[in-house]
């Protein structure tokens, strides 16, 4: 198969139909714009796996997404898309970069949830980026832009709604956003404990890749415990 | 007289009159968040019979700025406010951080202008924020962020048409705004070649704080070039 696009996390390989993709998922962490590097034996396997039951689900609530189905352990099937290159951050709970960057305090309750753009550029250290910016900078239009937080305050509604009665509270994600052929605006990549934050709703626990961020170890076991629990 | 405030390039004291401050401007330059320092023997007068010049032309045009008059060289008398903690940055030509920042060409042309915000705290290097986070940090109401940039736009315009039959080119600046005791809101601090860029328009070159930014020396002759200039 034609490789189209090998990342920090997955493969991205052409199929024979010219509109299917097959996403590999990798065992490779990365983190702070890929200083920090390890491989997590399962890792891959997980984020497949928790990443098609998501999808699946948004994709039953009436969310355009563009997986298709898994396929096989590492591997699921998606509609070819254009990435807009935007990482669209939703936060319920301040954590992280915003806690550092603006003095927000830890734990801050976001009512409504916030959302944030990054411009998905490694180079540039994916830098936060205004709505301004968005169109400035020709990452999309006026009208993707409200498509696109339309459909991230609709993910976050379901995801959070969903995980919580598994005693996992969503704390913040990133999303992607690809356009079809025709236009419409679909969620892409991958949505996982790489790419959101995961916590624990009775331990407060950390469920997600900031055990890896912050060297908390176990990484594998609490991936495959937020597995277990969404499975149910 | 009773100093309300020591900053890094003025003095902001209290007069008898409740509602009025004096603005002593200082000699003091400093560049990337205080870490590069310097005195420039001058400065603080060029900058006060400058910003002098610029809020007399915008309160003129119906702009509604802090600035009664000038006092003395280095002073200013001005209606107290209390300070909304954002800097206002308007941009005509893409230069410096946005550059560096978001990989824009230089000089791309901003058409409409592009305004930012950035958080006004020092501890925390003054960082971009967009429209949701300052309603979320309650730094302004949704009403005061449509006056700012209607206010901050109008600026740009009175300052750019006004400056350019004075052959300098207004590349960027910034802004900031206080709330007098009854809420208006009102253009306050300084506006100056430390809060400007500008750029000769038939030799490109540099009339501002870059001169000290990028060691480009003679800060002070081209601040008196840009006064003499528009004193005429
Ligand atoms: N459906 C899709 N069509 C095309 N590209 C996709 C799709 N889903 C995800 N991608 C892209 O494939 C890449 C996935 O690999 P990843 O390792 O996450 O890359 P990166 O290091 O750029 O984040 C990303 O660049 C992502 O934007
Ligand atoms: N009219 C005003 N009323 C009250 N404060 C003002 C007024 N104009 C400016 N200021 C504030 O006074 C200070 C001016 O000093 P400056 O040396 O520029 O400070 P800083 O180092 O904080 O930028 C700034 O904090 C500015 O916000
Ligand atoms: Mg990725
Ligand atoms: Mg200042």
């Amino acid at each position: 198969m034609e490789k189209l696009y090998e990342g920090k996390a997955k493969i991205v390989y052409q199929t024979e139909n010219p509109n299917h993709v097959i996403i590999y998922f990798k065992d490779e962490a990365t983190a702070f714009n890929a200083q920090k590097k390890d491989i997590i034996e399962g890792k891959g396997i997980l984020n497949n796996k928790i990443s098609s039951i998501f999808f699946t689900l948004l994709n039953q609530a009436g969310v355009k997404t563009h997986f298709i189905k898994q396929i096989s352990d590492r591997e699921m099937l998606a509609y070819k898309t254009k990435i807009i290159p935007i990482e669209v951050v939703v936060r319920n709970l301040a954590t992280g970069s915003i806690v550092k960057r603006l003095g927000i305090p830890e734990k801050t309750e976001f009512n409504p949830s916030l959302i944030e753009f990054y411009y998905k550029n490694d180079a540039l250290g994916d830098p936060i980026i205004c709505y301004e910016h968005v169109l400035v900078m020709k990452l999309a239009t006026e009208e993707d832009v409200k498509t696109i937080k339309e459909m991230a305050l609709k993910v976050n509604q379901i995801l959070r709604d969903f995980l919580i009665k598994h005693d996992i509270i969503l704390v913040d994600f990133k999303l992607e956003f690809g356009k079809l052929d025709d236009g419409t605006i679909v969620v892409a990549d991958e949505i996982s404990p790489d790419t959101c934050r995961f916590w624990d709703a009775k331990t407060g626990e950390r469920m997600d890749k900031d055990r890896f961020r912050l060297n908390l170890g176990d990484l594998a076991k609490y991936y495959q415990e937020v597995l277990e629990r969404i499975e149910k």
